[in-house]
């Protein structure tokens, strides 16, 4: 399996159920009222390991064999998807090696070491992740599990687009848009091919961040841009340098626009979510809802109804203190 | 109408449709594994204006006559149901008068002045809120809304006691144990009695913050007992003096037991929240989980389906920074 078809995500979502949280769709008047939307909102911060991460990992894990099991899995990753794999892992009873930077979110690590993953450190300046994790699989012979770019990661992280559309159903509501953050891709490509699926007419909008807006770039290009970043953004789970390979051609066809929202607007977003919204969100899991606060999508017509994922909530309890205290 | 029963929470469900949030059902596998237990939260937290308080208050406000509309509605407050009784006049277009206390949390004194209430500020120390309150009203005609001791008002939370039963039901659990906090004993009151009519089997357990467990002394004593508080608790919204005329006789039939939690177990389960739940929790919203986690509810056998009610989460952004890092 290389393409991913919506079947792969119904299949996902038969895998995950009883192991997922199949996450609630909540809705706030404050924030209804203030935008002139009605806005449902899919908080997978809400979801196992703090992120919607565990679905793909967990769909990827559980359909290793016996004997891929017991040789055990390796990823890298920034934080949310190394829980996911590590938790997953866990509850499939093999083991987990994780190649994190360094300069990775103590909280992802330490969170990541408590699921009982084994926790490799690499200098995100000096090493390449890739090559580490190659090494280490071909010695151990693990299977590498990517943190996007897989069909069954996609399928899984889709199960969030199935359940957004039928939930929504259930309140009678049409989605005109559909809101996701965009790193690797991985996130947005499966929910929009689900929605997408389901429902033709709703707007796919993905959001980057500032410096990390390499799909924004690909789209406009009609290929893969690679961008070799100068900077770093609060949103530590975004900081992809270029969408995938897989996921790349899924965008192409359904995203009908990226919005692009820097580090303030995302403290802001940040911020109200903990005032209003009394959810916890980390940076990257609150680029929708920031892009929507500062005005920056243009799909989002007065009256119109969204779905808006919240994609994660793994934040140093200190980053999340200095936002409070607006001191980032 | 004085006793509250259980048609009269059904009646205000009906009135509270569509206005109040139906606040979902969640649960959190990491929690039920630390606890062994199946906890079904219930986030009040996600109501509008952050707190349960809405639901008692649009349930009084929305059976007042238009020339009782006219003349307004006075209440007094710290916090939660100041805004509660704020936002439920100004949807249904009335004037409201809020008397809060000069320390009250900042920002529940900003968030009921931006639902268009005005606020008299008065000295806990010195002053009588219900001799302010009461003056105001005699001058102006308007109608005094009690934080909990109001028919109306109780079988308005009480609401969140049948929505827990349904939603509990709908996932096919039985709730062996109900956990909700104990101020004046409005939420408890409306709650158990909703919970206890729908499934008798089920024990209800009230959280009391120490040094105001008023409730749990009016229970031992078998009468209401008046607390004349000599310190503070970190929990604003539970600081009662005494339980109320109405809501102790349904206390006395519902509850099994009440808890005490201090101020370190509260910060605690606010760190809890924020890491595990991703949830905003104020102190007050949070003495359920303080209990549970502590180990301080009894009642909690090994394998046991738990309601939780998470009541608010109304919590200056400085208050609750200091809480994150251990200052508090």
């Amino acid at each position: 399996m290389s393409a991913v078809e919506f079947a792969h995500i119904e299949e996902a979502a038969a895998r995950l159920a009883g192991h997922a949280v199949r996450t609630p769709l909540i809705e706030s008047p404050a924030l209804n009222d203030r935008l002139g939307l009605r806005v449902l909102i899919k908080p997978e911060s809400l979801q196992r390991v703090g992120a919607f991460k565990f679905r793909g990992a967990y769909n990827r894990l559980v359909q290793l064999s016996p004997a891929e099991r017991k040789r055990g899995v390796v990823a890298f990753s920034s934080g949310n998807h190394a829980q996911g794999v590590a938790l997953a892992a866990n509850l499939l009873g093999m083991p987990a090696l994780i190649v994190m930077p360094s300069d990775a979110p103590a909280v992802k690590v330490e969170a990541t070491r408590g699921y009982g993953a084994e926790i490799k450190l690499y200098d995100r300046l000096t090493e390449s992740r890739e090559a580490i994790a190659a090494a280490i699989a071909a010695e151990r012979g693990s299977t590498v599990v990517p943190a996007f770019d897989d069909p069954h990661i996609i399928a899984g992280q889709g199960t969030v687009g199935l359940e957004l559309f039928h939930q929504s159903q259930a309140l009678g509501a049409t989605l005109d848009l559909l809101i996701a953050p965009v790193g690797g891709g991985g996130l947005m490509a499966g929910t929009s091919l689900a929605i997408k699926t389901l429902s033709p007419g709703t707007a796919a909008v993905g959001v980057e961040p500032k410096g990390f807006d390499d799909t924004l770039a690909s789209l406009k290009a009609g290929s893969r841009q690679v961008f070799k970043p100068t900077t770093r953004s609060l949103c530590d789970a975004l900081e992809s340098p270029a969408p995938g390979e897989l996921t790349f051609p899924i965008l192409q066809k359904t995203l009908a626009d990226i919005a692009v929202v820097d580090d303030a607007e995302v403290a802001e977003a940040m911020r109200y979510a903990f005032s209003t919204l009394k959810l916890v969100l980390e940076p990257g899991g609150s680029v929708g809802l920031a892009a929507l606060l500062a005005g920056k999508i243009a799909q989002a017509k007065a009256g119109a109804t969204v779905g808006l994922v919240l994609s994660g909530a793994n934040v140093d309890p200190d980053q999340f203190a200095r936002v409070l205290r607006r001191e980032l």
